[in-house]
């Protein structure tokens, strides 16, 4: 039954979620995922093939959700706070992302999903430079750094808890911080591009 | 005989940051360690007690050869933009240091070493807060989080390389690229610091 496929699959791909978020691609097992989602190993194997491709999926999955819930609408100064806000946003919201990224990190190997995530990338930084060009932004900074450095600052503080807690003095589950950290953020990423 | 003491506690070390830096604290295994510094398991446990207590202090040793090298001299906008390229430096020429801070990331408890390490960061903080009052830098920023965004601005390169490569069309091999992410990381973290 076609339904019942599709609500197999979806429970496989959240078990897959959580056991990759905690352990990464090395350290996870499909036999884990596969108890987790209460699904015998087999079906994952027919389902997605083998755990890299899974991982792949999974990771691909949890970008497109980012890239759908923040979009980069303009180029002003003000779109580029918001952008990085929402950024920073979504990272606090959903710690498993950072994660993801960090256990990437942690690997040698090349990044999942390499031609997708790169053609995103740059266009992003295409339309920096193109704002750097018209005058929008200031051109003193080359635009794909700046596109990295704004996802810097939104994602660090998902990377590294215990080092914001003791700069800051406050921990994760602090919403005023919160608040004053996005802001922060947001301003940090203006100053950043702003014309001098 | 001391010296021979001395000696293996070295190779035990050596051997513990290799392995905690590619494995984190649970991936790694005390006979891991001790068969790589190819000394006896229990001679580990003599000298250092347990897994944990050699993590704190592979940790902390790191850390304070990270704080050694790289001093804060002074509060100017070059003393805060040379800092950022340091700690830039300091990363890219020891990405053990990032991993076992990732590690720390990923695991769930507090940090290693919390006292000290939040008394070092506490006093860096303490000292943009004071010259923001004085009006050597712009007060509209919070300082904590300011030395915060330093060290994601110095750090995050060696955190997630790939997003780095996508971004930026360079790996990190490259050296070219490693001067001009460099000198990006000295004018960002002026352009945070500096007067509006």
């Amino acid at each position: 039954m076609a339904w019942d496929t599709e609500r197999t699959r979806r429970r496989l791909l959240d078990a897959a979620l959580v056991e990759f978020a905690s352990h990464g691609l090395d350290g996870t097992t499909v036999a884990g995922i596969a108890a987790r989602a209460g699904v015998n190993k087999e079906r994952l194997y027919s389902y997605f093939g083998d755990k890299q491709a899974l991982w792949r999926l999974v990771l691909s999955t949890e970008l497109e959700r980012l890239a759908a819930a923040v979009a980069l609408t303009g180029v002003s100064l003000k779109d580029i706070g918001e952008f990085a806000g929402a950024t920073f946003d979504y990272h606090a919201d959903h710690p498993q992302l950072a994660r993801l990224l960090q256990w990437e990190g942690l690997q040698d190997g090349q990044a999942a999903d390499l031609a997708v995530r790169t053609a995103h990338y740059r266009e992003k930084v295409a339309r920096f430079a193109a704002a750097q060009r018209d005058g929008l932004l200031d051109p003193g900074l080359d635009a794909a750094h700046l596109v990295f450095a704004l996802i810097a600052l939104a994602a660090w503080w998902q990377t590294v808890p215990q080092l914001a807690e003791m700069i800051t003095g406050a921990g994760r589950d602090d919403r005023r911080e919160r608040a004053r950290r996005r802001r922060f953020v947001v301003e940090a990423a203006r100053r950043l591009a702003a014309r001098r």
